[in-house]
């Protein structure tokens, strides 16, 4: 007697449940009930056992889970494309600062949006992301950098979740830079970030990040937060050796990161180090694409360590405005030289992992959240051969439709 | 007393005439009369003078020309996507080969392919390009390779100019490859070429091309081809220093063609001929991301001595499968070191030249065909700085409607 689904999906040209690497199922079929994945297998197989209220004939399509991107900065205000144009044409790092740009332009601009502004301005990109799949999205704040900017960031992001469907993760990110008022008196920053808002915001933000860098957070600095955001529950993420090496990884070993964040330039002996842990390594190759002075970071060195390669937009108005995954995908094959089945990885569980979702999100498995993606191509290969073609058909999350092309 | 015109636009942002590099005119207005631009101009000026039959508020997005991809293989038979994978894992071309991989293997598909096929196959793929703002497509025959198949190419592509509003420019490449019958008698395939099917197919293709390379044709081949086609009245056009310097661009100059086209490899001292003369420099730089081992084009050596330079898709199942010009647009600006208004200038009117038709495409000059896009974007800065979104909201062609977003 075959058990009634809400939804059953049958003959997927390729079905990737992404357990145990690709999980490749060729005439795949899914079963759906109450927003959960009850069983993937063959066709053949699950036609026999189940009978879908709603079912669909997925002949000559792919299906995968929703992508995850697992590192923007989505939530911004203003533009920057003159800057760009500038660099473009010359200008260096300093001078375009000296010119009133840089992040502190957008943590300006974001310090006199409403909450309203913010929420419009989430909604759009976040429809795009929807429209290439994307079915999770962490969002960092940290373009408010005082405590009722930050929370007003935070804030937009818990209610942004009212208005998609899309699963959103909230970081904090209060260590971003430090804001022109607090230029001289970075003691007293360090204060309010964690005396102030990293107590105040816990139930606003599920993860703290911060940015280790020259001009930005110093490793003493970056220990003291991490230690109290350790203290307060939050997971932990941090950018680091994006320009510079400074001991980042060393540093997330022993705070056991969920990620580390960037890695354009780390070193040989960093990579040992970050073998020795389960700290997911988050490369954002749009920056590198966008800012072209910085390295790309050495994906083939870290995936032959066995080091777990999350991939993410990065999403942010400086250093890559690319609201597109599949794009960074393809960054990934054709300059990191990642093989297609590491990306699709990166995209989908690493990336859960990066976001301590691993559990819920990320693959098919069984009793796991139905998010996944209907893609109009015979196989997985195409959005990295037919590169720049949006391939994605038709988006569920939790069991219901989302998205049609 | 106003004329009417049959559609007025208006308040455009930011409105790209083309004429005189950008030709930008903000707060810019664009009058179209029986499918031809009647004038471009501010909207205060053009408001006065003009009452559209239709009228459209263009406030906070930008006008441009209909894009022009000037270089693309698009009528293919079959996928080569196994074929990439096994170069990201490493294989050579050789071996490749040795598979039954390459362009004869596309070849052996098309001769099976029938002509509906064919004109399934270019429809689904134009109607891709035009959602990204290209109206003109030039298509190369060289996957045939035969006279009938030649022959069925480019009836094909005949056929198609019936089913779609895009306008269509037809190059007969009989000159791709050597197909496998003809191998050991290359004397006889130059005969079938230049005494059988360019005095024969005159009336399907426009333009002639060739490949000069390397297990392709030779410079002597290739001259024998450019005279004979000349005496025929074919506009010229070369695939040349993709991989090797082999005289081209010598015999460019000679042969006076309307492009050399990749020029991944051409030498300092072929840029100083070519600078001596009128011929379009068509880079390429999607086959250069996809095939890797390949150089990019020098692209600003070409610009800074004034040679003009046109970017295309290239669009073809084996060296840059990519669709999408936006995608090619990105690689000119953050890889090439292209400036947006270059890039601009490569699609528009550059491109048109290459195609001997910037008396009536490529700009907005009055008179010409009313082919553009309205594009939802402050300014024509976006495509470059938000990298991997599509902001084509709307296609004009001959001043009719064309497509919407």
């Amino acid at each position: 007697m075959a058990q009634t689904v809400d939804l059953l999906i049958t003959h997927a040209s390729q079905l990737l449940t992404m357990e145990d690497d690709l999980g490749l199922i060729e005439d795949g079929a899914l079963a759906i009930q109450n927003g959960k994945v009850v069983e993937t297998g063959s066709s053949a197989d699950l036609e026999k056992r189940y009978t879908g209220q709603e079912t669909i004939d997925a002949t000559g399509k792919t299906i995968t889970p929703g992508l995850i991107d697992c590192h923007t900065h989505l939530l911004f205000a203003g533009s920057r494309e003159d800057e760009f144009l500038s660099r473009l044409k010359g200008a260096d790092y300093l001078s375009i600062l000296q010119q009133g740009g840089g992040i502190l332009n957008t943590v300006e601009q974001l310090r006199q949006a409403t909450p309203d502004d913010l929420i419009q301005h989430g909604l759009k990109w976040l429809n795009e992301f929807l429209a290439h799949g994307v079915t999770c999205v962490e969002i960092k704040s940290g373009y408010g950098l005082d405590y009722a900017n930050e929370k007003k960031m935070l804030e937009a992001i818990s209610a942004l979740s009212g208005y998609t469907d899309q699963h959103l993760v909230s970081t904090f990110l209060g260590a971003h830079a430090f804001p022109k008022e607090m230029k001289e008196q970075p003691e007293k920053q360090m204060d309010e970030l964690v005396n102030h808002m990293l107590p105040a915001f816990r139930h606003l933000a599920e993860h703290c990040d911060l940015f280790l860098e020259k001009n930005a957070f110093s490793l003493d600095q970056a220990e003291v937060i991490l230690e109290r955001a350790q203290s307060f529950g939050y997971g932990l993420k941090m950018h680091t050796n994006q320009l510079s090496q400074l001991g980042g990884i060393a540093l997330a070993k022993k705070y056991q990161l969920l990620s580390v964040d960037h890695l354009d330039t780390i070193s040989e002996q960093e990579i040992e180090t970050l073998a020795e842990t389960d700290v997911v390594a988050v490369l954002l190759p749009g920056a590198s694409f966008f800012l072209k002075e910085s390295a790309w970071a050495p994906a083939r060195q870290l995936i032959d360590k066995q080091i777990p390669v999350a991939l993410a937009t990065d999403f942010n108005p400086g250093s890559s405005p690319c609201p597109n995954l599949h794009f960074i995908m393809n960054l990934a094959v054709h300059q990191l030289g990642m093989l297609p089945h590491e990306v699709w990885q990166a995209v989908t569980i690493t990336a859960a992992k990066a976001l301590g979702k691993e559990d819920i999100a990320g693959s098919l498995a069984t009793g796991k959240r139905a998010d996944f993606v209907l893609w109009s191509m015979p196989n997985h290969l195409y959005p990295f051969y037919h590169f720049g073609k949006n391939f994605v058909e038709k988006v569920w999350i939790n069991g219901r439709f989302a998205h049609r092309h």
